[in-house]
């Protein structure tokens, strides 16, 4: 199987951009669809930042380093990663902030409607930016989800990769059914954004976030990313209505009057030295390009599938077989997999584990070699063998898992 | 007065500290309240986390370099700052993103009560979030909020040193105003924090936020803090209710609880490379003490400004004269603020401009010293003797001012 595997990374067209990440002796890391690796870029990018441009320039680098157009030079170098034009995304804050952003958005341009439509089992931030919203919640498991759709919904609300499966929705489809229900879809693009296929604009998406800090490679808490379709700008009020997203910030009026375009989305003062290593990772991955991504994927995956299904087929996967049906990302079930996680990692291998029992692995396109992928299946049918992960010291479960 | 300025410096028991900063050669900052300067510890402790933290031990460092506690932990050596407990600060967001929290859960405290009274003329962000609220805004003078406190009053929410004119306002006296009238109290710390006297329990303080890049020294759009009184954490309601602030992030549960304590305030998965930074800020800062840290912000404002009224008498202080009665702040107001500040920063000093007309300098305690203010007072003096500012190279507005 590693020779196989070798053989695959000698004809991978996205061989050369491992060595543009720092990556660690002797580490399988299938985990950049939880952090990101490091681009080799950052670290001297961040340097700069704190050295010249905070300790020498000063507040001057508001203005000389342009700092205070970073959210919407960032957001226009996302765009094309997930199909929408340059003015609609913008980078700032967490997630869960834009998410409560968009919904509180949502519910103003659908007044007489205040359900948010959702599936249980959405990655929880989402679901809890709902609960502390005004909006009611309405859940539907996604074989229900368009029967579900009616006048009250104002909008829907999906992931589109599942945190934990993998399992990917027709973007196209829902958001046409939502459309058709009069609703407003909102995606959640965190596991999406940079390895799989992705057109907002195609498929006529209104709204969406996405995450920094896994396959954009942003550093750990990275800003995220919002889009909002250009036909809504006019209309779009954003609850959390800070001076960063005011018209004129610094003409200092009483008066909250919105900055044109996604713009508006902006509330604080963005942090500049996360935003300088997302734009760093955001670089990388635009030199690369979407499709070099996908494709790599893809194949990565399937050659991770096959070789788990032969060699540790105890593991039930959860996740879909068809490639293009699913994130960049295999889950697989096992009672014990906590345990199996922890041991995993021991021998340097790190996936991660998803309550209550599922072993999750990710192939983020840009860096992770089939020899990875080979080492990794090899490691767990080891394990598997010898009953390795069955001992008191796997099984305690640290605070972030 | 250069000489005057030396001898105190050289009896300045802050003086050390200031080396413990990287100023650039050359110039004299009296910016610090609106972005602090770079701490030297803070450059080898952010490459460690982009190396070691995230580069090598990726993922695993949410564990094992704890950054799952850094808002706690931050937040905690915050507190002393400003008269809080460890566990009633936490340091997260923007102040922005925690003044829309905090709006929010003052308004489910106060059933009934949809008004948050604040006074013309406060930080535009505070009174922005106010209106991106669904509560109503009330504005009053300073002389009048006490008389505008009625029983619609949720929350009366004040920035505690002014950030243009460096007034600040009686917090005891406000507060128990407000409580008589069955309101709560939030203060923006923005301007005060690590500066001036605060003691918020001492004062009976209900919810409180403030900033990390200004005399935090935490870096250019470090995240906030927000304080939250021990006695409302039982019934505080987060409406920005996300993962991070659930009792149990990592169960994935489909329904929010609320963490115990002022941990519930957190949203998203924090910027941990601009959290790193901010704890070296507040750690320096920690170290010195506030004591210290008050007693030299008088003492060099006070000279700053008794030496800009026997040499530069033409502008006008609009600061209290009183030094316990201002931040660690001197406003002027000149028709040609601007383009003063502009000359000023050519010539190597660095204080800034707030529409329309004030021309502000910032006593950052623990790295100004006497000399710098001595020069800034010397050179502005040049500048209004020759003309210098009366050119249209000057008058030029920046994208930041």
């Amino acid at each position: 199987m590693i020779d196989t595997a070798r053989a695959l990374d000698a004809g991978d067209p996205l061989a050369e951009f491992r060595g543009r990440f720092d990556l660690p002796e002797g580490v399988v890391y299938l985990d950049g669809n939880s952090l990101g690796a490091l681009p080799r870029a950052t670290r001297e990018r961040v340097s700069q930042v704190v050295d010249a441009e905070w300790g020498r320039d000063l507040i001057r680098s508001w203005n000389s380093a342009d700092w205070i157009g970073m959210p919407q030079r960032i957001g226009a170098k996302i765009a094309p990663l997930i199909g929408a034009q340059p003015h609609e995304v913008i980078a700032c804050d967490s997630v869960s902030v834009n998410l409560s952003k968009l919904i509180g958005a949502a519910l103003q341009m659908r007044p007489g409607r205040n359900v948010v439509l959702s599936e249980p089992g959405n990655f929880p931030t989402d679901l809890y930016m709902v609960q502390g919203s005004p909006a009611a919640q309405r859940l539907a498991a996604r074989d229900k989800i368009v029967d579900a759709l009616d006048d009250d919904v104002a909008l829907l609300m999906l992931t589109h990769v599942h945190y934990k499966t993998g399992e990917m929705f027709d973007m196209a489809a829902l958001t046409k059914a939502a459309h058709d229900a009069g609703a407003l879809v909102l995606w959640d693009l965190s596991h999406s954004g940079g390895a799989v296929p992705v057109d907002l604009n195609a498929c006529n998406a209104d709204l969406a976030v996405g995450c920094g800090y896994k396959y954009l490679n942003g550093g750990p808490g990275a800003p995220a990313y919002a889009f909002v379709a250009e036909r809504h700008h006019d209309a779009l009020h954003n609850p959390i209505s800070g001076w960063m997203g005011h018209a004129a910030p610094f003409a200092f009026s009483d008066e909250y009057e919105p900055a044109a375009g996604v713009s508006r989305l902006l509330a604080g003062t963005p942090p500049v030295l996360a935003m300088a290593a997302l734009e760093c990772g955001v670089d990388l991955m635009a030199e690369i390009g979407i499709e070099p991504l996908v494709a790599k994927s893809r194949a990565l995956s399937e050659f991770f599938r096959a070789a788990m299904a032969e060699h540790c087929p105890q593991l039930e996967c959860v996740s879909p077989a068809d490639a293009p049906m699913r994130g960049s990302q295999l889950s697989y079930r096992h009672k014990d997999a906590y345990a199996l996680c922890q041991v995993l990692i021991a021998r340097g291998v790190i996936g991660d584990f998803r309550d209550p029992d599922i072993l999750r692995f990710g192939f983020a396109p840009a860096y992770v070699s089939y020899e990875d992928a080979a080492k990794a299946v090899n490691a767990l049918a080891e394990i598997l063998e010898n009953d390795e992960w069955d001992a008191p010291q796997f099984k305690k479960r640290a605070a972030v898992t």
